[in-house]
């Protein structure tokens, strides 16, 4: 009992550790034995839980996913006209203050679907806080639902687009403006809305 | 003489294999060693050439820039009223024919800026083909300034998160409509256009 409990703490500490080791050495330069070092453990102890390095990242990226689903939801719920942009400002507000996990979810290649279909799962169900909505406004018939769903990749890329340009800090470099680089974030979120309210017109 | 014409091959020697090692080895894990290994040459031969690794991928992502710029200049030369729209489409056709030059532009960290000002100068220079369009389009007061590069930067974040996503393949897992892939990146740039559009008019 006891050794199940601490190979169950054991685990925890492998993703702890994981998450601290890809913090300073970037996402694609780690391995399992920087886990193993960082916990002060044989080099094969991690290989209980994970059997291999994807593995363990899959874990990350799963619960990042996981995390930032619960985050959207959590801030967006207001009145219904109001939770598009809720959930954008919410998308926004998850990419700048962890950079890290956005990273891993959307800026570097997953872990194999086929072999960690969860990974896929979470990402999915995130996207669907999205679609759902969506189609929530526009209705549920197929011509409706493609709608909802084009609508939904256009505002996730552009939400997207900007985050990873705010992480980038290539904005320095532009020599833009005073007051661009601050507004540019509620700039384009106001574009995105005004596409959307003249596409509906349409 | 002779021996100079030698260098400068062995320069652009250096470059073109290092482009071929991070196309094999990714972004992040190639070496001076790789690019001395597949020349056949020395391990200490490219460092006649460029100090360390930054200054290579340096000379790699100015001239990708360089490209990039070109491309998108020839495009669109089009009938004014159109050219965004052409500038816009060539950079997606870009992106999605270049993805390797265009993960080394937009993916990955660029080269410390303070020992590479040149690989800025031409991504400044790629940018500006966007600002100044925009610029010529509402005026050149400073608020006008500004609203063009609020503009530009509303764009670029918007056609870089669609082609981000585009290269990730996350689409196919998202269990779209049918056509909604396919519509996507057209869908994505007609809301570019119907945002522009519609604050124009405000």
């Amino acid at each position: 009992m006891s050794k199940s409990i601490n190979e169950l703490k054991l685990k925890e500490a492998c993703v702890q550790a994981a998450r601290e080791v890809i913090a300073e050495r970037g996402v694609e330069a780690w391995s399992m034995r920087d886990v193993a070092r960082k916990l002060e453990i044989s080099h094969q102890a991690p290989y209980r839980h994970f059997p291999n390095r994807d593995h363990l990242l899959a874990e990350i990226v799963k619960r990042c996913f996981i995390d930032f689903a619960a985050f959207l939801d959590e801030k967006s719920k207001v009145e219904p006209q109001d939770e598009l942009r809720a959930m954008g400002q919410a998308y926004m507000t998850y990419a700048s203050t962890k950079p890290l996990e956005y990273r891993l979810m959307f800026g570097t290649p997953w872990p194999d679907p086929a072999v960690h279909p969860e990974v896929i799962k979470y990402a999915v169900h995130a996207f669907d806080l999205l679609r759902q909505h969506l189609i929530q406004v526009h209705g549920t018939s197929p011509e409706h639902k493609k709608k909802a769903e084009l609508e939904a990749m256009f505002i996730w890329s552009s939400l997207h687009g900007m985050a990873t340009i705010e992480q980038s800090n290539v904005m320095n470099h532009l020599v833009l403006s005073n007051g661009v680089q601050d507004e540019a974030r509620a700039f384009s979120m106001k574009m995105i809305g005004l596409a959307l309210s003249s596409h509906c017109e349409n």
